[in-house]
């Protein structure tokens, strides 16, 4: 299990004329807690890859309640799980301790000339196998 | 196979520092696509439904290739699937020929006090089947 | 005087393809510190009134200079004054210690049937008044 | 009096809360209108500049009416006023005939090593002359 985790404090423009958030906000939201994971992670384990090398290839997201305008959301990263040349990364946001979304992010990997997928250095494979999230 | 198709011109602030256009504005676009969508559908059965007794449960997309800043992009509706109380609304968009961008939005038909789900009108039930979108 | 500051964490989607955050994102961080200033001086003055009976009139963003992602930004309300229906709100965001952007907002207060202009509340007016942010 | 005016469909997820258009989607609508009448001028002078040599120094919009979801919006470039190294572009945006926004954006030319502020192209500053919109 990851402890990643960090507070999203919703703004007012990112509400609807349905009186919520909207989904579009949601989707970056994501990104956001996404990209903290990724950097928090590439942090311990310093010169083995930056941020920009990971794009984005897919997006999965589960809106399992509404949310609103007014109080802080939390977001968690629930599990990260690493392929061959991907992660996988499971977020879960709750709003006053009701579960409103879950998402699920795989990004690929680039490297070398050009950029191509490339396998995911050892070093952030043992770094979350040891943590126990990559399964 | 369903017609929908319409044409988003891509916007400068929705590039970002990767010089591309970000996944957030292209969950943003896949509202707009599967939105006018929605109310062309219920303008061709008048009185059945509004758009705003849709609401979205979950979204996935694929990210196929870069979208870039500078040309128009196509987004179509390449299918809708009625369930019970669901619409499934599949949608592909693409730029200069290519398919960047492939995605799959589930939605919820609300009626009655409260708004519960609630089964899918008849009408466009049978309207879909009649243009072999549903299927 | 208003003591009124909040920290801002710039979001990467927020960037642009110049590689630096879009000012339309500013604009909305805008709204962000407006909001939390607006709302942290009524919660001082409960039941006087509420952040909805507020709409922007004008907006005025000077862009100092640019805003990056990767540090916070300092959002601080350096001047509130009252008029006699409206409010005008004068903030700067500053980033590793340099001011990015300046931005005067002018806020009308709604009141009434139909919610048309009407007088700021008196207490909210000597509120700022004995803060010394009204002048 | 430029005749550039361009047509922008609001999008439901630009709405908030209050059941209108948020003001920092209008601000970006004005990125937009802004952009795709630098492109257009510079098109009408091929060679000259390029829309990346203009940053934004400031942004006033004035909120004359509110926006609504569900009718086209028109955005019209009103004026645009060449002074030494700045572009000053008025625009003006309509919805069903009513106008709702009026905005003015200061933009600065940069030119040579390091990008630092350099007069305006003769050029465009003749071609604007000749349309009569620069006074």
């Amino acid at each position: 299990m990851s402890n990643f985790s960090m507070t999203i404090a919703p703004r007012f423009y990112e509400t609807d004329a349905l009186g919520h958030i909207n989904n579009a906000a949601i989707a970056a939201w994501f990104e956001v807690a996404r990209i903290n994971f990724l950097e928090s992670l590439l942090a311990e384990e310093p010169g083995v890859a930056t941020a920009s090398q990971w794009v984005l290839a897919s997006l999965h997201i589960d809106f399992v309640a509404e949310t609103f305008y007014g109080s802080d959301v939390t977001a968690t990263v629930t599990q990260a799980r690493i392929g061959n040349t991907s992660l996988t990364v499971t977020c879960e946001m709750s709003q006053k301790g009701q579960v409103t979304v879950r998402g699920v992010a795989v990004l690929v990997f680039l490297d070398g000339p050009g950029g191509r997928p490339a396998p995911v250095p050892v070093a952030l494979r043992q770094h979350l196998a040891s943590e126990g999230t990559s399964d």
